[in-house]
Formats: structure tokens, C-alpha cells, sequence
């Protein structure tokens, strides 16, 4: 559906011609809609929230423009992850005032969702070579709407570098906690908060690292208990797993 | 610190004798307490609201007993994980009013946490092999006094059976998925609900399945956005997952 | 044999002057045509229905020119898969009339086969970063003349879409399903429908897709009962696959 | 829906009561049946034309038999896999008929389904230790109906025993080919014959088989087009494929 | 060489009739001791400063005891890791002195080396299910003379216990940290000592642990710098390398 | 074909009424011999010069006694390896004469084949508990006819003991490197001597060594050029592969 | 803290206005120092006995020349490992006087530390591939001021070479041995020496060296007891691990 | 040692100055010659029959060209591999009329070892992919001197291929088998010949061959008893054990 054709189903509710059960489920389980080489599910605003995002990756810049229009068309706003500097050019030529971040290589187009309150999303990193991990959930973050703290490069092998954001890290509502290598901060960040703890490894690393496998073992295998875990330099994920916990 | 030290440490700061942050941090750092062969970290309960919970699995029985017995004098209550039937006897010889559940293989020592109110933990399960770890789950979630409701053996090669519980699933303030073999049921219920979905793989299945290895990729690979995962059959941490997004 | 001879031989055979059983014999197994750098099986189209299919990877473009015009001499068609842009590029200035597609990287000399009767293939993706292995699939299933249908980019982190493509699928007489990430869509195909299922990991995805290992794992462990699978990528195979299914 | 039921509702359908899409659509989709421990799905017999399989591996003796319960009740028939010495004892106490074969360990109550026509599927094994497997499989093409021809021992380390079976290969309507250590055995088959060839990799072997990891690996890069694969060690699934390409 | 023979060598060096530079050659490259089925190495002591120990496991009893005997008679000492129920009475019945622990299964038969002087070795264990380990390491460090600490149950999840053990890590003169499930302790304590820190992973935790590769990994991603690491369990690797360390 | 067909066959072409080639082909690939649970081969002595060899693992012990059998009525000999107690026993019962080896698990029924002349085969090991597996390749070498010399427990952290062994080694027509742990045996071996090095890893060491994983990775990386590598513990591979060396 | 702060804090501590105790605490956990992208640990060299390390892989050219300013300014000295060609020019740039290595890739700012006394760290190569790790390794240990020999190319291939560096090796107060390939010279170093042995596996190798996962393993395997293993590749780690135990 | 100095101590030998064994030593052991980047061997050629031969990858041109000069000057010959085409270029700079095979990666400086009589090395591959490995085995064997025979192209996709060649396969001394994808060809070549089969994975195929690991596993687990495996693309070492086997 439509913005126009849901502002009608809505006004149909208002005045008593269609119930609220029936016009929910018309918005939420929607026929998709099909652009051919896509079928968008733009209807997923109605079920989660928020508007599906667009994973840049293996699609072409073309079909990436193609999308982001259809989405932008039916929601006023879209976000691309995982946009590489043609794509990003791509979208940029077509939507001038996308918010382009080249190291978290994101795009949005259009405005964030609403601000919510509530206590802060932290978004934590080990290492500097974490940042861009961190810049995606950051960029996914605000599109959503989140409230965002950052506290960068704390890892363990100086782990007063922890103890000294603890305030921040106890205030927060839900912690992303992005680290390569051995990804041991999520486990120590677990034991000191009791909100949502989501860790996400990071390719970062020598050679037994095994392109994140080394850090997404750890984190499976946190001793704090509750930790959950992402796939690898997933921070995107990270990000919507955060709003759901902080809905 | 035990109970009573704790109450004496409350009655100061009720006195004024005591200020408000001494006392969070003398309870929440307090020096652990040191059974020679295990170093318990009494305080958990004050930085995240629940008291450690004891992974009997590699411990003898009279160390589990001896953990437990440490517990539940400090907090009144102690739930012992991974007890297999040695662990199960000794404990109840121990504890004649523990709660013990074989399926699971978990023992309560003491009454749960008080229930919380709120909407509902949905434990969810693809099939009937996948119950020992959804009972894990449903003990921890017990003990730490969140409400709950079971799905059972909804897996997706009969889709309609995920579908028909979708009122359950929408009425739920997190889901915790329970799946092995291919490990998509997360994706598909990620899809249907907003709120968090916590994934935990099995290790159920064929040969290719590597003990739980296949679901635990497909989980970390889920399509469905923000969907979050633990590690293999670990019922307990999926549960302290749930309660940290339902505070 | 050279289709002159085999035209020969059938001659022979319609003159009683060969018998059937060892006129089948001489084309099935003749010997095979060695040229010097690769032994081509000519006769494969006596024994499958089908001539060999040349494999484009890890051949020089004059390799591949050799070799096609081999196969076009001796059954008036040929098809190249994982043909780089050299090779195409190569294979059309020899073969002007070849059609090429760069997306599924197929290049098809002469015509197809004819084309069969009966229910249609249905090639469904679960996301657009899919479709260049359903179009290797597509191409090949085309040169093998299989009637087709596409459905596109229905993961099931929107399942609505799956079934929304119900009577499509049921229609058909044989399914192939290409997915990466979490590989989920075949286990709820396989569900729906009862004709083959053949399943087609691709490497697409995050970190932890591991260059398709986490789909191939999913697909082989499908809670649906007879999914089968395929090399990860390889639309090639599902088509031929799916070409077995359908004599 | 239970037998009855159904024949009600064909009832109906004959009277011109119910029209047929209504009520296949009642009787493919009907509310799954609830056992508390297991969510049947009782109409896969109306999508698929073969009821649901109980894999007997990770339940209860007695949660085998309440599911077998439930089916026989339902369809008359059903089919336990992976029944071990205790299930099956179960099992034939509650079924005194009940073909019981323990090398497969397989359980059927009831009848078979009708016996289909056609050409055969073949099963064939590479060695005497895949046997478990291939027993496997016919039991459970028994179960579906298919007429079965065995091929056994047949590895290619002696080729000339995979030729001299050529026209029984021939003659056969698909083939599973069951084989561990190197697995080659599918590819030199797939080459022989037209229909469709399900490869079933086995557990059998010295330590570098990784448990059926080495023979699962050969298969899905058999050099032979259009060979397709199942788990380690599953002929139940290897002869529901077939089943599927020979409906 | 015998210790008479070792004895009488020195004399000769002693006595002018022997330089001490072929004296040490003779010592440490003298042939091997063949047992028929053990070939021992009996200049160790000389090379290294300690004898060869006995891996008890894959070994028969008789072999064990055989071998056992041979490096007392040349040493007056002798150390068995591995030793199961079976090897560990076989020793004591021939050597009713022999300290025998079984939590670590070790057998030391004679006295252990001299006590050398200097800082401790710490060995500390992040839980209790890894005391096994590190009670083998314990028992090779006393074997070895080595001055002993241990701090136990410290893992990162209560990161205030690893601190509070921070002065008796600071006088350590080397630190072997036995950790299972994320591994994470050594990076922590790598930060906080300046001394040589020998991680060993082990094989206690969940499914995803792998049985011990996700502390292996961890450990050999650690971002404190220098920490190097041993086999999965080894606590006697890790007490030999101390010992290098420390001599 | 049995012995008696065999001389008739021989007599045949002695006498002129076949000639040798169409005897050899007759000889080389008749008709496999069918069990009906196994597919003999009887003539690979002819193609091979040894007869085919029982694989004693996965079959049972009645199996395994009928093909030994069909063997030595064919042959007058027979080798059954991976005999586990329950088949030794079963051998014993109907073979009282046949030669029975514990630890390396092989029977041998009947002769060796004649012995051959030449430089011995070597068959070395690192540690005593490669032996099992050392012992399979001596009975294999012995049934081959094959003279043999062994070295025993000649680990490389003693290199000197390999050193001691130099002369044995030069003086052989092939060398069997047996070694776990980490497998480093064979590069040194490969080093110094000019003939056909057979590395094979064993499953013995510690947790890291993934049941031979480690070795075998070792052999196949050997900086010794020309070492080649068996299946682990396929210590009746090797023996084989130093026959063909050895003809 | 900066080296004019840490100066003023000596004098308070030689006048009496603080005691030694806070003094020390007061520089080793000082507050970190917080770039933004970056939170320095400028007190390690006081808890380490050296400063921070820069690992430049995975950070902007411009991230790392602002690090080791800040490091350069607090210590007059700053080592960055993992500086590519861009990084590289970079810090030429920014610090003329810098001592750059392209083949080890390091860049050295400022002074080393003073050079330590006592036997050197003798770094040792198995082939000519491994030098730039060895390299890496060299840098590491001259800005660490430790007394360097080196060893080269003296793989277990030729094992005579390696006993022809025995007199260096044992001359070395720790050994440091670089390898690809089977990784197998540590092992032999380890039974010679009875110093600390540091392993370091390198990604030099065919295919089934997997990027350094084959000699990785094969040292975790090392029978020489007590040789411990960095990552892959980790030269920097392998020299910390010496200055630890040198100290 | 030097071709002059081996020259002068045979004559001292011819003359009686030194003894046959004493020589041998000499030459055989020789302290290795040093480059300052690489130690050689250049003794090999009296231990092993054939000169070292130079790995190309990872060193740099020029390194290259000067172990090539050293080893040239030392034996008249040099063989270098895997050597990419800058190094291709340095060597054809130094050396005008060195051998130079773009297709295999090799050179040959100066002239082949004498040619070697007896039944030839037969050098078969599976598909065109494979002959750049199939070209390094060629040029190696035609450096130690070894007649050769090439079959191409007869993958078991069309086993009548390869039993096309059967009579060429069994009038070789031994068989190199290169196959990637399945891997398959080893198993149905042992099972033909007598003499070694050596086999060599390569890293041909789709995605699930990782890389070669597919057919490497394949090859360990052959069903043809003694087929012995290289490293995966290693046809270097496939000729050099092939030579072994043949001297």
C-alpha cells in the first residue's frame, strides 16, 4: 500500500466503514509489490515499525536507485547499507540531499524516523579499525529513530579504559558492543550492565582470525550470560536488534 | 556481601549515615567470595538484578553442591544449569524441596525472583527434539520471574503452523526461538513480530547438521532483520537475553 | 560421431543393415575426440539427451573458442557458463550470432534445444543479490528447452510473499529455489509443494555466510522432507537437475 | 482434518455442497493438530501425497509413540525412522504388526501406500558399509510406494562392477547413489544415465572422512551435471526426492 | 647415559682425562634407550635441565609402567600426564609411593626437581570446570621446582575478581591462564602484568566452544600483546614453558 | 573367476586354444562376484598382484566372515583390517589357524603372499602411540610378501634419535612415516632419504590436533619435496602404496 | 599522563608530598586519553615496561599519523607494525627522521629503548618466504632494545642445517622461529634448546596451508614440550612475547 | 660444496687419499652455503639424486635470480616454480636461454638432469582447468629426467574416457592423477594399475570445492587401496614422488 492508499483504509476506520482488525491486517499482509528483478515489502512499517532497508551489496547501482525510489516513494524515507562508492554515487546524483557516510558506507534518503526517548543506544568499539562496524549501526540508529552515545576504543588488553566509561555504559538502555580480534569486551561489558548486550565481530585481525570467525566464536561463547550475537561486521543488524529491545 | 550485611548497609544509608553511591558501589564490587575452588560473584544481584546462575556442566557433584549451598544462604535462591543425573541426586539429598526438572536437567534451589508483569516471553520450538532446550529456557525464565507461553514443533516446512500462532507471537514482549536442523525458523518469525527474537540453535539433526553447527550459520545469516543469537542448545543464556530486553 | 555420421549410421540402422542395439552402442560410447588439450564426450547427447555444457572458468578464451566450435560442428548448438567478459567477448566475435548474458555470464551458439511440453520450471529467488545464479540457471534451462517461470526476491522474512506465489508453484512440475544468507526458502517451499525441490546455495551475504558454506548447510539439513542440493552457485547443475526430474 | 472428516468433506464436495478449491484449500491447510509435545501436521498427505515421517531421533519412546498414534489414526499408516533398539521395542509392543527393520532402523505401522507403476528406482551402494543407509531408503520407498531394484557393493575402485549393473542403471526411473569414503561414486553414474541421480553421502570411513564430510563434498562437485545431494547419512530423504521426481 | 655412567664421566672431566666440552656433547646427543617399543630420550635432562615426561595417553598400562620405570632408574624421578583410572593403578601398584592426583591425572614417581628460587608461577583459571587443567599444570610446575600461586574462578563476566587479584599477578614471575568457553581472561591479564603470560584454552562450554577451538582462537587473537598460547588442555605444555621462561 | 577356472583358463592358452591377451582380459575383469551384501572383486590380484583386502569397520561380524570366505576359497588367503574384538573373534571361530593381531586389529587368514627380495620397507614411528597404526601397515606389508625393518618412537623434539636411524633408512626401498601430534616426522625423513616417503597422521594427541587433522595438514604442507600423504590412521594404505612403489 | 606530568609527579614523590604507592597507581591507570577515534593507553609503558604498539591495518592513513603523534609526544618514541605503502609515506611525511622498512612493513618514530643486556633473542627463519614476518619480528624486538641474532632459512628439509646453528641457538636467552609450510622447524628447535620458544606460523604455502592454519596447528602440536604459538603472521606478538620473558 | 671441490675430493678419492665413506659424508653434509637471505642445500643432489628446486612464490625477483645464479653454478641446472611473471622476467633477463612455461609458472635454467630409461611417468588430468598443475608436474619430471606420457581431459563424468586409455595407463612406471571439482579420477585410475598413483587436487570448481579442499579430501579418501596424495595444485611434489618411486 501506499501512503495515499493507507491514509484512505485509515479514514475508512475513522468513520466506522472498516474495523481495525481488518484494516490491520490489509496494512501488514499486503499484497508486495513487485518491481520485476524486486519484490518490496513495504508494508513491513505496518509489522515492525519501521520501513525495510536496502542491502546494497551484489545488486546493481541501478537496481539499487530503483529501489530506494520505490521505498522513498511509499514512505518519505529509505535507508542503503553496505553501498560501495558507486552506488553511493549513484544516489547521491539521484537524491541530492542523501546523507552520505562513506566509512560506514550508508546512505540515507529523506528524514530519520521520529526521536525516541528513553535512555541511549551505546554503541561501544574495541579498536579503532572497528569504526566503521560501529559508523553502520550508528547511521541504522538514527534512522530509526534511536537516541546514540559512542565510546570508542576500550579494549581489554586495558581494561580501566572500560571501568572509566562505566557510568556511560549503565545509563545507556541497550549496549552494541563492536571488537575484532578476540572480541572479549562484550564479555566484560556483559558482567557490568544488566540492559541488552549485542555483540557484533569485526574482520579486523592477523591471520587466525579467520575473517571474524575468531571474535564471533568468543562471542557465542560469552561467560556473561545474556550476550547475544550478529553475524560478522553486521552493524546494521545490530542496530534493529537494538530497537526492537528499546521499542 | 550476605543478606544481612546488605540490610545493615541499607539501614545506614536510610540513616543518612551512608551515601547513596557508596553504597551501590561497596554492594556491586564488593570483594568476591572465595570458596577455594570457586570464586563467587555474590553481588550480580545488584548490578543486574538476578544472582549467578551455576553451569554444572565440568564441576563434580559436591562442587555444585557446595556452590549452590554458598548461593542460597547470600540470596535464598540458586538454579543450577546442565545438572546431569549425578548432579540432579545430589542436589535433591541437599535440597528435598528443590525443584527438578530431568528434561531439562535443571534444579531450583528456593522460590524464583518475584514474577515481573507485562506482556509475555514466547518460547517457541521447531520440533519435538528441540524441547530439552526450550525447558532450559522456560526454567531460567521461571526462576527469574518472567511470564511465559510455549509454541511447540511449528517448523517451516509446514508454514501454516507458524502462522497459526501469530496472535501468540504478536502478544509476546520477546521470543526465543528454539530450532536445529536448518535453523529458519528465527527468519521467518523475525518477519512477523517486532519485538526482540532471540535465536538458539540445536544440536539436533544428520550428519551435516555438525552438532548444531548448520542452524547456528543460518541464524547468524537470518534475512530477518535484527534477529540476535546464542550459542548452540544454550536455553539459559537465551532466557537472560530476554530478561535483559524485558527489564 | 559427427552428426553426418550418425545421420549415416541411422541409415544403416533403417536399412537393416545395423542393428539397433549396436548402432546405440557406437554413438553412446564412441570413441571420444581428443583436442589435445581437452577429450570432448560428443556423445553425451546420446546418452543424457543433452550435449556437454563447457565450463568457462579456468580455460583461456582460446580454449574456450576450441572447444565451442567443436560442439557447434558436431551438434549445431553449444553453451558456455562462467564465461569472464574476455571470453565472451572472444566466443561473440566467432560466433556474431551467439546470445550473450552478462549478468548470468551464458553464452549460447546456435539454437536451443527443442522445446518440451508439460508443467513449467519455476526458478524463485530469495533476494535480488541472487539473481545472476537463477539466470545461469534460467539460460540453461532454456538451451535444454524446459518451459519456465520466474518468481523473484520472496525471502521469508516477508513469508506473505512466498505465499502469495502459492498457485505459481504448485503449478509447476519442478522448483528451483537460489538463496543465500540463511538459506531458509527452500524448507518452506519444500513444504508447499510435492513436485522436486532443488535448492541452490549462493555467496551472498555477511561475514558469516562464509561464501555460501552457511546456505549449502541450511539446504542440506531442510526440515522439509526431499529438498536435494546443489554446488553452491552452480544454477547450471539445478537446471540440469531439474531437466532429469522432467524427461 | 481425520479421515472422517475428510470424507465428509468430499461428501460435500460431490453434492455440489462445497466447491473443490474451497476444500482443498480446507483440507491442505486445515489448523495443525496439537499432541501438547508435537504440532502435527496432519494434511501434508493432501499437499504432498504422502503423510509426514516421524524421525525418531531426540524424542522419547513414549513421544514416538503418541505421534505414531496419532498418524495411524489418521492415515492408517506411518512411517518411524531413525528408531533405535528402544523405540523400536516401544514401538512393537504398541504395534505388534509393525515391520520392524533394525540394519535400517526403520518402523512402518499400517500398510504402504499403493504401489506406484513405472520404471524402478534403483538404490545403489559403493560399498557393504553403506547398507544402513540404502535399507534407509527403501524402507522408505516401500513406505511411498515406488518399485525398488538394488544395485550394491559397486565402487569405483572397480569399475567394471558399475558397468556390468549399466542396464539395470538404465532401465531405472532415478537412482540413489549411497556412498562414503571418497563419494566418487555418483559422479561416474551421473555420467551413465539420464533420470535423475540423488546422491547420499555416508558416515563410513577412515578419520579424513570427517564423518561424511569428505563424501559430501565430492558429491556436491560431482563433475557428472545435474547430481543432486542429501545430508549425511539421510536415504529417508533421498528416496522423498525421488519420490518427488517420480510422481 | 646411566646416572653411574653420567657419574663416571665427570669424574673423567674431573680428573682432567676428559674436556667438558665432549663431555656435555656425550651427555646430551648420547643414542637414544630403545625399549622396542619407546625410544627414550634420556639427555633430556641434560639439553633442557628436566627430564622427559610420559603422555600417558594412547599408551597400554604395561607400556606406561615399562617406560616409567626406564626414567626412574636413569633419573630418580619420573612424571605421567594423562593418566587414566587404568594407568594411574598400574603405576601405583608398582610404585606405592607414587603421588597420584586424579582431577588432573598425573602420577609422579620419585621426588620432584629441586625447588628453585625467584618470583611464583601463577596459574590462575577463569572457572571452576577448568581446575582439571590447571591442576595438571600445578603438578608439572612442582615437578619441575617450580614456586607456585594459584587464583581461581576470575573470568571476565565479574571483571572486579580478576583485579582484586591484581598484586598477586603483579609478583608473579610468569602467568599460565587456563580458560575455556570465550577465552577472554588472558587479554585482560596480559594488560595488567609485564611477565611472560602462557594462555591455555580448554575444552569446557557450549557447543559453539567447538571443544575447545573458540578459546584457541581468542587466545591467539588476544590484543594484549606477547601473550602466546598452547595446545587445547595442555596445563603440562604450559607449566614446561614457564619453566623456559623462568629458569 | 576362482583358481580352478584360472588354471583352466592358463591351460588354454598354453595350449594354444586362447590367446594371452583375450586370456588377460577374461582374467582382469570378469563378471563381479555377488553376495548379494557385497560385490567381490576377485581379479583385482590379476590387475594388482594382491587380492582385495576386508575392511572390517561398519560391516557386521557375519559379513565379514562370509566375504572372508568367498576370499580365500578364491585366493587360499585373506586380510580382514579394522577387526574389532567381536569380528576378530568371529574370524578366530571359523579360521582357528588364522593370525590375529590386537593392537593393530588385522586377521590375516591363510599364506602371505610369496616374499619378495629387494631393500626392506621401513616403517617408522614418532611416539609410541602411533603404534596401533604402525602394526596395520606391518601386517599389511607382510601379507604383500613385502621384507620389512621397523624404527620406533623417533620423534623430531629428539632429533638425534632420527639421526641414529640414518643408516637404516638409506638402506631402505621405502619408508613409512607414521606420526600424530605434529606430524613432523616425515619432513625430516624426506630429507635425507632419495626413495618413495609415505607420511601417514595418526589421531593421537591433544585437543588441538582435531583427531588427526593437525598431522595430516603437516604431512601434506612437507617442506620435503615428493612426500606424499595417506588417510589418517591408514596404516593399510600406506603398506599398499609401498607395494606399488616397490614392484 | 604526559612525560611533564609523570616528571612533576617523581618530584612530588622524591619530596615527600606523595608516597610511592599512588605514585605508581596514579601512572599505570591513569585516566586513557581520548583522540575521539582513538583512546590511548600512555600509561602501558608503565605497567608493561614499554609503550603502546600501533597495528596500522584497518586505519585511514590519516587515524594512524595522529596516533603516533600523541604517542610520540607522550613516550618520544612510537613503533606502527602494518603500515602499507600509503601509511608509510604518510608518517615519511609527517616524520622525515622516521626508520621505515618496507619489506617487514614497520616504521619506527623516534628513538628505540635502551638496548637491554644479557643473551640475545635469536630470530629464526625456516625458509626465504618467512622473512618479512621475521622482519616485522626485528623491528619489534630493536625498539624494545633487545640484543638480536638471526638465523636463516634453515628448514627441516635439510635438518643439518638447522644442527649447524646449534651453538647460536643455544647461546640465546629465547628463540623466535618463523615458519610456513608444515611449520615443523619449532618442534625441532624446541628439543634443543632449553630456552623459550616462541612459534610463529606464517601464511607461505600451497593450498592446504589454508593461510597459515597448517603450521599454526602443527606448533600448537609441537612434541616438544613447552613451545608456545602466537597468530599467523604475528612477528609484532612473537617479539613482545620475548621482551616478556627477557625482562 | 662446490662442483670443483666435489671434483677434487672424488679424485682424492680415486687416488686413495680419502675413503668412499668419508666422501660420501663430505658431500652429503657439507656445511650449507649461505645467501645472507637463504641457505642452500646445494648437497641435496648427493642425498637425494636431483638438485634442490626453487618455490618461487613469495620471494622477490631478485632474491630469485640470485638463488637460481648459486644453484646454477653449483650443478649446471636450476629449476625454478611457481614463478608469476615479473619473476619470469628476471630470470629470462639473467638467463636468455632459460626454459620458460608461462602456462605451469616455471623456468629452467640450464639443462635437464640426464634422461632416465624405463616405462614412463603418465600424467593424466581430469578436465582442461587442471593442466596448469598438470604443466608443473611435466616440467618438473622433464627436469630430473623422466619420460613422460600425458593423458587429457578423462574425468569419470565419461568414465569410457578413461577407460580409452587404459592401455597407456598400464604401461607406465607410475601415475600422476590432477583433478579438481570431484576429485574422482585417482579412485578409478587405482583401481586399474598396479603401479603409484599419485594424486593432485586442484583448485578447480564452484563453490563448495573450497578451494581445492573438495577434491583433497576426496583423494585421502579413496576407495582404491595406496593411492597417495600431494598438496592441492602441487605438482611439483607429484613429479619429485614420482621420482622417488622410480629411481
Amino acid at each position: 500500500v501506499t501512503r495515499d492508499e493507507a491514509l484512505a483504509l485509515l479514514a475508512d476506520v475513522a468513520a466506522g466503514r472498516v474495523d481495525a482488525a481488518t484494516a490491520l491486517d490489509r496494512l501488514a499482509f499486503a499484497p508486495p509489490s513487485d518491481l520485476g528483478f524486486a519484490t518490496l515489502d513495504l508494508d513491513r512499517v505496518v509489522r515492525h515499525g519501521y520501513p525495510e532497508v536496502v542491502f546494497g551489496s551484489g545488486k546493481t547501482a541501478a537496481q539499487v536507485v530503483a529501489i530506494a525510489e520505490a521505498l522513498w516513494e511509499a514512505h518519505g524515507r529509505c535507508l542503503v547499507t553496505r553501498a560501495d562508492a558507486e552506488v553511493r554515487a549513484a544516489l547521491q546524483a539521484r537524491f541530492p540531499e542523501a546523507a552520505v557516510e562513506p566509512l560506514g558506507r550508508t546512505v540515507q534518503v529523506g528524514t530519520a524516523l521520529p526521536a525516541r526517548g528513553g535512555p541511549p543506544l551505546a554503541i561501544v568499539t574495541a579498536g579503532t579499525a572497528d569504526l566503521p562496524v560501529a559508523d553502520e549501526a550508528a547511521a541504522t540508529a538514527r534512522f530509526l529513530g534511536l537516541p546514540r552515545v559512542r565510546v570508542t576504543d576500550v579494549g581489554v588488553a586495558g581494561v580501566h579504559r572500560v571501568l572509566a566509561a562505566r557510568a556511560t555504559l549503565a545509563s545507556a538502555g541497550a549496549v552494541i558492543v563492536v571488537a575484532g580480534m578476540d572480541g572479549a569486551l562484550p564479555s566484560v561489558i556483559g558482567g557490568l550492565v544488566a540492559c541488552p548486550v549485542i555483540a557484533v565481530p569485526t574482520s579486523v585481525g592477523y591471520g587466525a582470525a579467520f575473517a571474524g570467525l575468531a571474535p564471533l566464536l568468543t562471542m557465542l561463547n560469552s561467560c556473561a550470560a545474556g550476550v547475544v550475537v550478529t553475524n560478522i561486521d553486521n552493524g546494521f543488524g545490530a542496530a534493529v536488534a537494538a530497537a526492537r529491545a528499546l521499542r
